[in-house]
């Protein structure tokens, strides 16, 4: 018995965005509760040098289309970084649920094996088998850039709790 | 072809346990070479009713071990929530890793289907299938606490970068 990597990873995958859909929602709300500038939240960070909340959403949204796409053996879609609004995070998040949902199961399973290039042609080239490319490296890489993205608003007071991270499933 | 529970689980606790265990080695380099109370980051958390760094370990700990035991089908140890330096929690670390370096592949694979019950006979019991609560409730509750932690570290400005978390797999 075993389990399919289509099963370890587009559904997780659609289940944290959706739960960052929410969240960001949420944010958007309280932004406009307590009169907010929304793009004070966009733009915060918890440090000088880590990316604000507005990045982490790209690159989770880069790091879910870039493990449904390596596993099913497809081009990655290049999506522009120009969200300047909630409302256009959370249309990046759909297109990237959009283009996992046309990801079928078989085109992901059996690519355990399959050779996957990250950075392709870059300095920080990295080459992975399938497999070890989702565990040890796309998931927690996603889960990761989520995870700092509801740290963000919940360090700014957003209203959110775990229960909102783990969403749906 | 698919993957075995064993493979996408064990390996990637043992990973990110050992990143977090580097991490909070940083950590009490970093405020003994600035002169900060290691207090103050054990306990330092990012908004007042979020858990602190000393508890997010915890946590972690504790979904790994629960991860791996329920899995394999045995008791889940239960380790003592009394930790105060970065010595003891990496102590922690160290005996949870020895914990789930000693659950076989054996013992975990052929669990997708196993029933898993976690806060059993609390208000919070939820009940699962192996493969649901590994992929969906296990996995990301695990790296939501170790991006926590190391969120709270670096907005303390402990120089870590994401290839800390990533760690060596």
């Amino acid at each position: 018995m075993s389990i399919s990597m289509y099963a370890a990873s587009v559904p997780l995958l659609k289940q944290i965005l959706q739960s960052l859909d929410a969240i960001l929602g949420k944010a958007e709300s309280h932004a406009s509760a307590r009169k907010i500038d929304p793009a004070v939240l966009l733009q915060a960070r918890l440090y000088p040098d880590m990316f604000p909340l507005v990045k982490q959403v790209q690159i989770a949204s880069d790091n879910a289309k870039g493990i449904a796409a390596r596993l099913a053996g497809v081009g990655v879609p290049s999506f522009a970084d120009t969200e300047q609004t909630f409302a256009e995070l959370q249309a990046r998040i759909a297109k990237t649920l959009d283009f996992i949902n046309a990801i079928q199961p078989e085109q992901v399973n059996g690519s355990e094996a399959r050779d996957v290039v990250v950075y392709k042609g870059s300095p920080y080239e990295m080459q992975f088998q399938g497999q070890t490319y989702l565990i040890h490296f796309g998931l927690p890489n996603f889960l990761f850039h989520v995870t700092t993205a509801y740290a963000i608003l919940r360090h700014n007071g957003v209203e959110i709790g775990k229960d909102d991270f783990i969403g749906k499933f």
